[in-house]
């Protein structure tokens, strides 16, 4: 046991379990949470918001001061999903995502946006080369097209224009690419900064520069860059070629969906929205959404939860913990892929991971 | 033969054969062309601009103002590919693509990007699911984030800043959505509109009441949203889906190489820069670029610039020209499946199309 497993003993965390499948994963996350923790000496107490939809609905709150307060006071965060069903036309399109999702990355300061993906034993992927794909994606988390920097003017007449300003700083870009190639030294050493620099000249030259600045001081790791269009190709064609890759926010929103899909679906898709210099508590969730359409009838795939709350102990230093429920979610999905088990509920596969575990940290 | 085919009947062709595999490409599109033209009782006269990464080394021109001017006396362009081997540390990156592609795009109006995605016999695609993809994508072409407007301060200091502004207007906008629901009637009448309105409230609040208050002139066109994440997810998942994908510069950009890589490769993706109101020349071109790594060996797929010259002749009227060169190339490409043909070069590959568009049309 490391000194900062030692000194991670007990965890305060906040959970927002959200909108949709969202509690429904959470509950499984945290019962294989309680069991990693448990097995590696610490306890974990679970401080729970009500934040979503729901809550804006019944009490007309996305994210107070407050609350945002009370949140800061915690080790780390563990979100579910929110969002409305595109249906409900009380709740304002993307309101929830802003006032919520986006309010907490950006008031925490969660500069980097981490998503792993990779696939797993048994979980199908749609391409027919199913070589194996280990990448991690880097991704911008407070600048760049989502600063909510736009406006417009003449609306609704034939004259209007709408702008969106997408806002980089050396500050935001430099921190983040100094964490994806400390990331790289620690997997195959192989970093690729994608972004469009042939057309967003400005942005993607401080990108570059930032890259090119920051090399000669890890000179195990090499580099390459891509284009953002580019980079969906080889993401189809040969994912395999990926290590980490370091990207602004917009595109590596795009580009972490695509690797979802790739990977055999966002069921499986963790991430974490990381805090660099722990003044913030970070927060960590599946990439996946609320997914109004199957909420409520327990069959979710609490999975990419589950593999969120791994990355969270791995962040708060308990590896050996993150390292076992990886381990145990290999196993479950080997065997599942053996049995050519059926469809289960969420329940269902919580238990199963958290019976693997028991077993793995035996 | 309809009006128009009369009134077209002689073309003139502007031909920038441009830089690496270009010219190999534009070669075999132009052997194919002639056939088509001459079988609708056509003539064509081509006027070749050496414009590109060659010309500017030898020339210091990109794209002078009396080229331009010569451009818009044509009927259309028939276009290569452009740009430099990435090891060519003469040639600024980027330069050129903005230069004479961009320029061109912006200069002629270029406002509805056209790029058709679609599978055809014998080409494997990299997906599992091998059902027919068949949609086309209308990404808007003169405005969005490629407008060029963007700049830093304190560049190369900590506390650089670098903007990127995407300028977005209800003219432009609307005349791009007008042009995907016609479409959309031409086909299977199912429009998806693709933006990130949930982050970029301004412009995707713009594109969403652009085909909100189009729809109802196109009451037979059903129409759906999704966000470019999402749309990515799609696309690898079930990309059956799709019938016509109207969206802005950027996630065009981006969708569209992920559509052919998805469709089976690149070399057969084909685009047409169209000028909605004919005052100026479109332009067709294949969607893959220079590939200086295998510029010179005659291997390149001509697929790609013969389907854009098949375009051309559809935008000019000549619809069933370019039907039977479609029909020749899916004729051929089933024929060298089915002998599991070797590697052929470019030649062999036109000259093969060349032959099956003789019987075609006869
Ligand atoms: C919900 C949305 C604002 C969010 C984003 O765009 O970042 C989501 O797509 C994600 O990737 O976490
Ligand atoms: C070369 C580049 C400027 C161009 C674009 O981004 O539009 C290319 O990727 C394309 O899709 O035609």
């Amino acid at each position: 046991v490391s000194a900062a497993e030692q000194a991670a003993q007990h965890l305060e965390i906040a959970v927002i379990p959200g909108d949709g499948i969202g509690p429904e994963v959470i509950t499984e996350a945290r019962k294989v949470l309680d069991v990693a923790a448990e097995a590696s000496g610490a306890t974990v107490a679970y401080t729970e918001y009500p934040l979503g939809v729901q809550h804006w609905l019944a009490t007309g709150e996305t994210l107070s001061e407050e609350t945002l307060q009370q949140l800061r006071g915690h080790d780390a965060i563990l979100f579910g999903a929110v969002g409305a069903d595109p249906q409900d036309t009380r709740v304002p399109s993307g309101l929830i995502e802003r006032e919520l999702l986006l309010k907490l990355r950006f008031s925490l300061d969660h500069c980097v946006n981490l998503r792993p993906a990779r696939t797993y034993p048994g979980v199908q992927t749609p391409l027919v080369a199913d070589a194996p794909i280990d990448f991690v994606v880097v991704r911008e988390g407070t600048e760049g097209p989502y600063v909510g920097n736009g406006g417009s003017i003449r609306k609704g007449t034939s004259q209007e224009i709408a702008t969106e300003v997408s806002l980089n700083t050396a500050y935001g870009v430099q921190r983040v690419v100094e964490d994806a190639f400390v990331r790289a030294q620690g997997r195959s050493k192989k970093l690729t900064l994608v972004h469009k620099h042939n057309v967003l000249v400005h942005a993607g030259d401080l990108w570059r520069r930032a890259v090119e600045e920051a090399a000669p001081s890890y000179p195990d790791v090499t580099w390459d860059y891509m284009h953002v269009d580019a980079a969906t190709i080889h993401m189809v064609t040969h994912p395999g070629r990926f290590d980490v890759i370091v990207t602004d926010n917009l595109f590596g929103d795009i580009l972490t969906d695509l690797a979802g899909a790739v990977t055999g679906g966002i069921g499986l898709a963790a991430s974490g929205s990381i805090n660099a210099t722990g003044d913030a508590p970070s927060m960590f969730e599946p990439v996946h959404g609320s997914a109004p359409d199957i909420a409520g009838q327990g069959i979710a795939d609490p999975t990419a939860a589950i593999l969120s709350a791994a990355l969270m102990l791995d962040h708060l230093g308990l590896s050996t913990a993150a390292e076992q429920i990886e381990r145990a979610v290999h196993i479950q999905l080997s065997q599942w892929a053996a049995e050519a088990s059926g469809s289960l509920s969420t329940a269902q596969r919580g238990d199963a991971y958290v019976q693997q575990l028991r077993r793995v940290v035996a």
